[in-house]
């Protein structure tokens, strides 16, 4: 029997607000390249980032009944997730529901199928992730799960887990993890901006990372020309 | 024998004008979910958004004739419609033909296949939805049907159809039934509009929709934590 | 064994600026319709504009080593172009390689796989067509060859060619051949400027192009309505 | 409103039965190159061939409810030809709907979605042309038309009009039309064989054809080497 | 840090012994459609069907180091389960692998990715379903976890949980829900059996399952012909 | 101007005599993982496997004239390689053709695009790679080149060069190396026979390739159970 759970565990809002403006490819690198879902995963408009709870909710094909109520278990500062149990890229969501997140204080929907209205959404400021833009409606027929763990375009997310999406695509960081993340990530954000100085100096990766004997002993040859291969 | 057919009956221009600055979604749901082109259709530019009567044109893969002969049965106003007779996404469509098109009034094209020098066109602000952009050109060698009923985008499309295009995608109305369509779209939007401040003043679609208890005769149950599962 | 190239025969600096601001269809026709790279290439950001010489550069599936190696062959005006050896979308390319590649005077990057920092790439005017845009990081274990002739999106590239990427796609152009296609391509410009006034004039391309009495001969029939078929 | 036709026209019986054995590839031809489904539709199982009058019938996405409705209106020596409102790959069709069909005479089912129990299908000899092989299920809570025209992987089919499906696809043959496309299909066959017992002599299609003059007006050349060029 | 898990807790034999033969479509139902991985999972051949319990194996992408690390974790019975870290159809696996596997008694794979050697596969009788068949091979060059919780072709599978696989495609039953599903199933297929048997005597599935009194209230009406309507 | 080469310089009859039997999956290794076809061409039917040398041979999208000019370059023992400008899945091979091939002694036909009359092939024992099956007919209108290097399912195909295609797919040697390809090849093949030997008694990968001090170096740990991670 399909349930909705109503009191999640979020990862904490000071947690949450460290990754605020931090980068997806940054933070898949710094948790060990896991949580990514899939490249399809495209914002609406650009420029668009954010990071927050997730509230999850599974959905049937081309039925969005389940996204009224998954609506009232938002808090200010969540991010919608939406899965559908078998592929699909009907619009499930609109400028109505924008609104109702919105007056709720949601600060994004990432859906592993179709959003439409995109013009207005753009004008409300309602950033999307979705995996199509198409008009085609739903039904509201059958119920499913809120609030529990889904699988969104190859990803696993668990409700409370921290979302961060941005123009390159989403990612998901577990609850129980995100601080430690974070930390690995301010690690290495620094040594980026080290490593960056360096490139901008014109020095070369090559030397940076200490790569020449390495490839040396792979096998790699430096030719003149192909002549002398 | 091809055939360009060159009387055909229009969408009546009142009945254009009503649809000006409609959205794709709203009008796919005024007429009962019907009529909307693939999601893969895209704008070339945004914003873009266009109302008016289709000239319909067949060509065959990678042979873009018959959209010169197609250009001569366009009035101000219309649309034209481009269907290839098997998949193909070359470049059917470049500037030049554009400009043909604007000088005789065309307002936008709709082509299940490619286009290319996108640049200019959005310079010329000819807007375009196709399936690709892509600058593989065509050959001038087959004639096909101008001003038949077309597959386009798996929409069947008749000419003298009404073509609405926006962000969200392209949808065909049957040229018989635009005005009581325009006429379930207001209703529509008037509804719409209600629901808009009621969401905005923070009802969630639960109540606005009375879904409470039909959820609940589905078998949704709302717990806790998964534990009491 | 794999091979780094060093002493390549890049296309004349004086002939790669005859095709500055010249568009991808032009050059593509005025070739005899080769050398297109697949319509899937897509540049991260618009308007984007790049010609330049071919450094060419192999990568194996979700390992992006031998992008340092081929940093170092880049001079100023070069594009870097990237082939996996087999299909792969993971990001092989980021921000800090694009600071080493701007400070070398590399123009832009191709590459027949993803990239990410997308945003900062566009803030720092590095303009990149790829086949997507993903986080996923990348290993640095296998060696590959750089400046050997690659396939790189369906088109042979080799090292030295002309690239000219835009908002249409990518296309090279044999370094032989290049100052030949410039030359077909000024007069298939001319030719089309012509055009253009003719069709900014109301003329049709039945008549500029004098198709009629092929079209008939073809076996195509005016028709009033589909009832005289 | 959604309706369900009852008295459809069928294709005559004398007609379809002319069409026993042809390919879907000579019928193509025949009547013009129309008509042809698309490349993804797949026979489940191999050798299979079917040719009879199609009842038509709309589903929408994950929703198999009409499909009941429709095997009703089937007669013996039927396809029943099924096409989602939207795309959707769900499993919409078994092994007790196919029971249900073939305890009715139908012959074959073409759908432009998903089927499950492919095994059992195969041992019941019940032939189905498909765009997936999914297992998953559908619901049964919208209605939609039955015996209405349909466009089904990008062809228009009306009730009554003939299917004929092989190894190669599925084509639809307009219900008017089949006994015409007979008559051309006949003379494309007697043709056919005698160009095949010519290119099993060793002539050549240049010279069946009558090609070697042609080619040399649009501009081919025979050189001996690359070096001639 | 990358674990190989060595004692996990696997589906009870019993319980395994009560899917052999059972159908993936039906599990699937029985379950509550949850579990089905994607439809591109196919088998490489022709009739295949397993049912055991999860050995789980991350792969990094082009990587199929891992595979050797978990070939050492199987036991009789067991079907392992390969998951790419990002999408990759690179070729994993061959018959070395196989015949590894078939000497310790595995049962068959399940790979979201390529597969090679497939006619000396189908002639040792191993089966394998995966998303593509693919020559490319791979390195072996970096470590990533065995038996840890996967996402695989999209649904989540648990080192121990039961995997089934038919020539519909896979689905995954949860360890300790295993029993209970197979309880459902059971009263499923009993009621299938009389279901069929109504059917093949010719009973409707709208008189079987009362549909037409509430198919009257959904709206839809019969009408003889479309001049009906 | 597009040309015809007619003394293309074939790989030696004694060295294909070689490959004979071998696997795709087997020669794609020993020339170090290159040449490899993309992974969507397939068999229309199986078993099948073929070696020979390559006539090359362009197309213009949906048209197939240039196969004619093809056939005549052919000789006993050769394989057909048809590359169309732009993707197209059009069917541009049908039983006349492969009538006509099998009349010159040509093996079987590589082609990226369709096919059609896929029984009538079978039957005829005349194998096909391909991308697609589709019935879609083509024109003879435009000249290309046959016998020069194309680009086939991302792979340099030059005129001569060595095609082997099995279940797996297609791999492309080069003329001049595919005599060293075959001696790396045989080494291959026998320390394979090794290892078989070893897998079938039950020895692990871990241990024949020595794999365990490495993966502890790489940090792989190897723990009881997920608790103890």
């Amino acid at each position: 029997m399909p349930v909705c759970v109503t009191d999640i565990e979020r990862v904490d809002e000071r947690v949450v607000s460290l990754f605020q403006g931090a980068e997806v490819a940054t933070i898949h690198e710094a948790q060990g390249r896991k949580g990514l879902l899939a490249s399809y995963m495209k914002p609406i408009y650009r420029p668009a980032k954010i990071a927050g709870a997730a509230v999850t909710c599974e959905v049937a094909p081309n039925d969005n009944w389940m996204l009224h109520v998954a609506v009232e278990q938002c808090r200010p500062g969540d991010v919608l997730v939406v899965a559908p149990t078998s592929p699909c890229e009907d619009g499930y969501f609109g400028d109505l529901l924008a609104t109702s997140l919105k007056a709720r204080g949601v600060i994004g929907l990432i859906i592993d199928a179709g959003v439409r209205d995109t013009a207005t959404l753009t004008e409300m400021g309602f950033p999307v992730w979705s995996k199509a833009v198409f008009s085609q409606g739903c039904v509201k027929e059958t119920v499913a799960n809120v609030n529990v763990p889904v699988v969104c375009a190859g990803a696993l997310i668990k409700p409370g887990d921290l979302i961060v999406a941005d123009e390159d695509g989403v990612v998901v960081v577990s609850r129980k993890e995100a601080e430690g993340v974070h930390i690995k990530m301010e690690a290495r954000v620094a040594n980026e901006e080290t490593k960056r100085a360096r490139f901008e100096a014109g020095e070369l990766g090559l030397d940076i990372y200490d790569m020449r004997e390495r490839l040396k002993e792979k096998g790699l040859r430096y030719v003149k020309t192909r002549q002398d291969i």
